[in-house]
């Protein structure tokens, strides 16, 4: 029997990929099967490059700014260095779906030109290699986003004048800036999955432990960033797709309320959805990075651009009225409040999560801040309502893109395809239910004031990501501890706190209680060894400087805690 | 034949309305029929009143305030002569649904009780009556919206708690804020109509030409201000509901963008219709008083109580840019640019309209801004999509509430009743070309930079709110010229220029060129006269700050222009 010619076109696409690595950078030897060697980061990685490379990549965006807009570096030294990292990620874990490392090393030049004639940067971000999901439209570049059928066309369209020519609204803002750009990252086809996997790449794994998945939908974006191939990249957000990979490698990803980082021109899953849209964001290895990118983004006025965006331009003095309330707090005073959930009522989590948040609590316990246990409106409604407005159009979206090409689909990827759309009148209920919803989670928020003792309600919320740290494949559970932030539009970060240990998280003896019994139990203290775990900080709608500066200061805190264990 | 039972239970209500009104404050005499007597403003409403209680009601809420907020005039005789005048408004016009001034004297004393007793106002709205459109819930009053099904009920629900005991959020910040409630005005059911008209108060006339529309949908609204029934009060608008009766009664009417004016807990058309978003805002004689309403509520932070509010409070800094720029011009540099669009390819408009958009002209010259003839993306489009999107669940929601008691549908009102709803899909692509037109028009606005010479896009667009001043019963032709401003989200506001003159105001000798054509020769000179001319100043999305400052600017220098005459 003859493969089928979608199979053939994946294929095809998977070769043209690895060929576009220039020879010079192609690994000689096989990788060692993951059995045998799980962890492909850190020592594994770099015994590939030189120390000057290893230094470079291994400097957060924030520093490397410092470096290439007062000349230390160059834009073209820094743009090598991490084109080189990231064809090495590439063939250890299948994380890209575009390299275009000749444009990008022009561009480094041409800026190198720039900085020599006129002593100063293009812009805030000067020579920063900028990784971006295959969801953005570059010139010259393709975008597949993970379809078969994509391929050779404009988001599937034959023949469409955009094919290659256009660019996406924050990729135009990203070059004004000074980034430099020179991968696309991989992605479930459908987006709608917490794996990457597709026809194209076939799986993304997880460089910490290459037997689990490296999350999704922005999985790629995590798996490159864990082995230090990009700096800080871009990814998006409707049910967790930035949150779930920056958790499961080790990583910060900011899921920012809706109408922050412009979306125009950017290809999409169920684009013109309404009722929970996807959100753009950051993630990166350090939280400053995010701050860094997510400033320079709205330095752009997006909202000139891109007729979704909100006129917020970045609230310098939000940040100061958060870095005081730190400061009093650092000098005694208690002065923060954060609530912590530990369980959804939906899904029960795995003993390395349940440590996980033992040891965010310990670090806000040592730093003076008020713990509140949290206690909001039901989560399974949220999960509900989620899953309505996802399943809204019966698979249509889905079932055609598959269909362009015949495809099959992956088991991973979430949706109906019963056909089943709903009406504008249901919808219009639907979008009441959540409004309703919001309502209430709006209320309880404010009603923490009475027991934080601040004057305030929680300035925050520390819940898990998911159930499970970075996951076995096929075994990703439960999306409602990312999903209800996406119902309610609310500011969210994944933080990283530490790695499973075989050692330390084994089995809780009690029984478990619930419909979730199976997520409990599922738990294998050797698969998820060395699994990176993080956690979620939530804050309210349009918060992202209040919960980029905590998350700056809490992070570092809570690395320390980690360190020292609990 | 026995009439049939909705008529019964809309002619008590109507009845009720009236006998809420106290027995001192009935006419004796039956008002002459309109062919008699077409205007009821001025001398003919004053002869009623006290010179005190005229004093009083013909002061702008701004000044109102000032006034009560130092103990000059208190809440309670404020209080008394606005109730006093709109109870004569009501039995001219039918201009109100509910009549609450009991309640209002009630809480008139106790706010001079509190003034006397802490020698401060209780906010910067203290001792201001505000009427309201009848979507607003109030306590102990019921809220019909122009429905005969839903007299005795919470929104048409029967035995329902909420019946009469909450309150809508914006009703809550009023209170707050010192504004005194004391009266609901007429609307058309469904809200989906520009003339004002239902089965409870039957049609609600303009009071300067009671032969004429006072417009529609917040139509109480501007029939009671034009006859000084109310200082200020807020309408809501999802395709010119605001600015149609403020024009129509020679008021000044904000449609700000959505997520401004906390919606939460108002009654609504369409409720959870996502595409096209109704919005609040205030209507009032001066545009100063706008901008007192507008900074008033955001001063409460709604956006912690409405989970569809932004984060957005009132910025100072845009006012006093604006107001930079505003000093430069009068100083002689050209620092202003504006767009003007005196035919949308739709519908043509008839000569008072004309006029007034020629009065604004010379104002704009007059004053040294550069004036930029506005070449959009097609407005046929804009009305397309606009008309799906009122259209997407085939009538199903105004059906039902018709349903309810079995009333007939007035010919005024918008949208079909084939039953057909749009499916999900069809919503997603009507989102997508509805994005598409927002991007193109946004672009069309970045490109005026080019022509302006202020180194800016335009400041503002003026365009007509309709192609006819208030309009003849069932005359009103077209929507576009307010709807594309909902379908941008943009910031609007109607501004009062002149009054159909019918010796001025002649037919034009030209044929008409289009489809339209029957919009031109409807024109009536006779009918018309002294109908009021507004037009409408729209800018960029979220644009209210500076759109207030424009419109308290150029209102009053069109004002001297309008009288000078062109």
């Amino acid at each position: 029997m003859h493969d089928p010619s979608w199979r053939l076109k994946g294929e095809a696409k998977r070769l043209s990929i690895l060929n576009s690595i220039p020879e010079k950078w192609r690994l000689e030897y096989p990788v060692p099967p993951a059995t045998e060697l799980r962890d492909v980061t850190g020592d594994y990685i770099r015994q590939y490059l030189t120390e000057r490379e290893i230094k470079i990549t291994e400097t957060d965006a924030v520093d490397i700014v410092a470096h290439t807009s007062t000349g230390r570096w160059s834009s073209l030294e820094v743009t090598e260095a991490f084109c080189h990292r990231a064809a090495l990620a590439h063939q250890l874990v299948n994380c890209l779906h575009e390299v275009f490392f000749e444009a990008a090393i022009e561009d480094a030049k041409q800026q190198d030109e720039y900085f020599a004639k006129h002593k100063t940067p293009i812009g805030p971000l000067h020579g920063l290699p900028v990784s971006l999901k295959d969801q953005f439209h570059v010139k010259g570049v393709e975008t597949t986003m993970g379809y078969v059928g994509w391929i050779g066309t404009f988001e599937g369209k034959q023949n469409d004048p955009r094919n290659g020519t256009g660019e996406s609204e924050l990729v135009r803002e990203l070059r004004n800036l000074g980034a430099v750009l020179y991968c696309k990252t991989s992605v479930p086809a459908t987006l709608m999955a917490t794996e990457t996997i597709n026809n194209i790449i076939s799986y993304t794994w997880n460089p910490k432990n290459r037997l689990l998945s490296c999350g999704g939908s922005s999985g790629g974006e995590g798996a490159l960033m864990a082995l230090r191939g990009s700096p800080a990249g871009f990814g998006t957000d409707i049910g967790g797709s930035v949150r779930i990979p920056a958790g499961f490698n080790f990583l910060y990803g900011l899921r920012p309320s809706a109408g922050r980082i412009p979306y125009q021109g950017a290809a999409n899953s169920l684009d013109g959805q309404g009722s929970i849209l996807s959100v753009i964001g950051p993630i990166a290895p350090t939280a400053r990075s995010l701050t860094l990118l997510f400033k320079a983004v709205l330095g752009q006025e997006p909202w000139l651009y891109d007729p979704l965006a909100l006129e917020l331009p970045w609230r310098d003095e939000v940040v100061s009225e958060t870095r005081a309330l730190i400061e009093k707090g650092r000098a005694g005073a208690s002065t923060l409040a954060f609530g912590i959930m530990k369980y959804d009522g939906v899904a029960l989590v795995h003993p390395p999560i349940a440590r996980g948040l033992r040891i965010v609590e310990k670090t806000l316990q040592r730093l003076g801040h008020r713990v509140i246990e949290w206690k909001p409106p039901s989560h399974a409604i949220a999960v509900e309502l989620f899953s309505k407005v996802f399943n809204m159009d019966g698979g249509t979206d889905l079932k055609y893109h598959f269909g362009l090409s015949g495809e099959s689909r992956a088991p991973q990827v979430i949706g109906t395809e019963d056909g089943v759309q709903l009406t504008a009148s249901e919808i219009a209920a639907l979008n009441v239910a959540k409004r309703e919803y919001q309502k209430q989670y709006m209320d309880y928020w404010n009603s923490t004031t009475e027991v934080t003792g601040t004057g305030r309600p929680v300035d925050g919320l520390f819940c898990p990501l998911a159930p499970h740290a970075a996951v076995i494949p096929n075994e990703f559970k439960a999306f409602g501890y990312t999903g209800f932030v996406n119902l309610l539009d609310y500011t969210s970060l994944a933080i990283p706190v530490t790695f499973a240990d075989k050692k330390v998280d084994v089995r809780s003896a009690d029984g478990s209680v619930n419909d979730s019994e199976h997520i409990q139990w599922d738990y294998d203290a050797e698969s998820y060894d060395a699994a990176p775990v993080g956690v979620q900080l939530v804050g309210r709608r349009l918060q992202e400087e209040k919960m980029l500066t905590l998350a700056e200061y809490l992070g570092e805190e809570i690395a320390q805690d980690a360190e020292e264990g609990v």
